[in-house]
């Protein structure tokens, strides 16, 4: 952790306060990328109506926007929370080097943010799930990754 | 599994299918409602700059803008593979009913999505993670909670 950590964390910290007055969640993120940040954005799912609208989301997608590229290596996450599954998934997903949060899910818990239950839900056999899961017809749908397979000049990601 | 789980089913088929003519990933999703399709995607990651653009979370956000609300509460996902850690949890904070899939995500690491690396690091702690976690500044940022707690006209989600 340097200086200029300490710098983006404050930006994240920043925009989650903001976000509160402004009617949003609780949630900022800022997203670096060689020395400077590139985008930011704090919980927007009540105010776009978007239940995957939360701030590390939301800054990964402007991020991309931003270089045009949806491979995000090289840049770095600094959130005001630990980020919930979706969040953390979207962030390897994107290639994202490293990671800084500040409050922990054991602290966004306490305000109504039940991220542990996802945790949870993963872990589990579907069959011992909250959610009920079903599989069906996987041969059909087999043709679509058989096609992907096949395509020469596919992007790959 | 009834008929209209069939159907629906097809039609997220069909779009997995489109998509990789179309230049996309192999992967389609449909949302129902009331037995009736209110919103239907295909991966997107490459072709809108968006990492976090797959099936499930594309048709999430289109869902949620159509009935404008973030809770979809009372909905089913067909999705013509097994979510991902980032696409299962978006199924679960936008309160989905239940979820069909197809494909596996074994078939998805077959042709180079690999989930179970994301599923993997997600049972991990973070320092044995591959990619670097810092915790920091917990107590300034403690502050945007501690403001949504005291916040009497919040819209929880």
């Amino acid at each position: 952790m340097v200086k200029s950590d300490i710098f983006f964390m404050n930006e994240a910290i920043r925009l989650s306060i903001k976000s509160v007055k402004d009617g949003g969640g609780p949630f900022g993120a800022v997203i670096v990328k060689n020395g400077k940040i590139i985008a930011k954005a704090s919980n927007s799912v009540t105010k776009d109506n978007d239940p995957t609208a939360h701030a590390e989301v939301n800054a990964l997608r402007l991020a991309a926007k931003k270089i045009k590229n949806f491979d995000l290596n090289g840049c770095i996450v600094y959130s005001s929370c630990e980020p919930c599954p979706m969040c953390l998934a979207a962030i390897y997903w994107a290639k994202i080097d490293r990671l800084f949060f500040a409050n922990t899910k054991t602290d966004a818990k306490k305000i109504g943010f039940d991220d542990f239950f996802i945790y949870d839900e993963l872990e589990l056999p579907y069959e011992k799930r909250k959610m009920k899961v079903t599989q069906m017809m996987r041969n059909k749908a087999l043709e679509a990754f058989r096609n992907w397979d096949n395509k020469e000049d596919k992007i790959q990601y």
